[in-house]
């Protein structure tokens, strides 16, 4: 092992520190959170506000939020709370939707459809700019304003339009392929709705969304209220 | 103000603590994910196993494992690790998941019939009963081998099949409203995929799934990546 060797992998330890153990992944999320309210409080034409006043409004408590902002730096005036207009660009900034995100979907069937026509995702910046399956059949056909398009053409649309995001709605039985083909054609996160455990080369993130846990999620509520 | 209500607003503080503050929603949604990585090992015929071992297959250090775990109860043997089998039974019981639920669905809409059609919710014993919506165009309409339903007969329905969760994909100006009347009907938990806050009664759960917000986990880490 060579002395640089040894850096990158200092430089990647420290990287996946930050990455997944400093800023826990409950914090980004709840930072989710903070900017639709915030948002909202924009609409309302309220120009500031404490971390008492946005604790009501999002449920978690003033020191959570407090501490949570903490991790990315000072953003209130002491004394006086924070401005709207500009924690809401800051937190967005640092989810990184102060920008526009081309996404492509690969699996047009019922699930990929729907999200498709989400209307959730175009707010917070992300457009669909690519739909692809492995059903000829499908080929050409317009969903929302999109033609799906066969998945041998993934790489020069992630190449031409530098996507780097792909949303993975394919059976269950063919997903780690096109993972893995997602992986080849350059894409650098993966939102999965496969009900399955996927593996990604190093360098990709991979999140997974499980519908049932969300239902778990209540019906624990559900049988904790009946103990 | 009586004692009796004094009391009564004691008790529901209490509940309240324990439902929300005591036991962390991310324990809850980490112990779907702990059932899911036992589940495959079950399936592959792993007898026991350990916090260090669960770890590796599910990302989340030991220590958090067991501290999650701690919440309710003793499950390990001291030296020896978890028995596969009885810890999925453990935290089927803790998630509510070692019976059935019946669940309804309002809102035919694409995403609805998507999630009509969800694998993924079966396995975990949620059993859709039910399909609603307020369109006659789509009343009688089946779907998956559901047939679509006024959304007038929803308390009916709940009533005689005992249904305490309905999962909601209606267009985000008439959720609240179905909200309202899904709270008349009887519904105890609500998952929602309208991307816009909702107000409950008192008494009853809801959980809101913003797909837009696990995009936004994603473009974080692609943002922090070229920091």
């Amino acid at each position: 092992m060579t002395d640089t060797t040894n850096l990158v992998s200092i430089v990647k330890k420290f990287t996946s520190k930050i990455m997944s153990k400093k800023i826990p992944e409950t914090t980004i999320i709840r930072l989710s959170v903070y900017y639709r309210a915030l948002r909202q409080m924009s609409e309302q034409g309220v120009e500031s506000t404490s971390s008492e006043r946005l604790a009501e409004v999002v449920g978690y408590t003033a020191a959570q939020i407090r501490k949570d902002l903490a991790y990315f730096g000072q953003f209130g005036v002491p004394g006086r709370g924070y401005y709207v207009a500009d924690l809401k660009l800051n937190i967005s900034r640092i989810l990184g939707i102060n920008r526009e995100w081309e996404v492509v979907l690969i699996g047009a069937g019922r699930l990929g459809e729907a999200l498709i026509a989400y209307k959730g995702f175009e707010r917070q910046h992300f457009r669909i700019v690519g739909v692809f399956d492995n059903n000829p059949d499908k080929f050409g056909k317009v969903r929302a304003g999109l033609t799906i398009r066969d998945i041998e053409e993934l790489p020069k649309v992630v190449a031409e339009q530098k996507v780097e995001i792909g949303i993975l709605t394919v059976p269950a039985d063919q997903a780690q392929l096109v993972v893995n083909r997602m992986a080849e054609a350059g894409l650098k996160a993966i939102l999965s709705f496969v009900p399955a455990p996927l593996e990604v080369p190093e360098g990709v993130i991979l999140r997974r969304v499980d519908l049932a846990m969300e239902l778990e999620a209540l019906s624990y509520y559900l049988t904790l209220k009946t103990r």
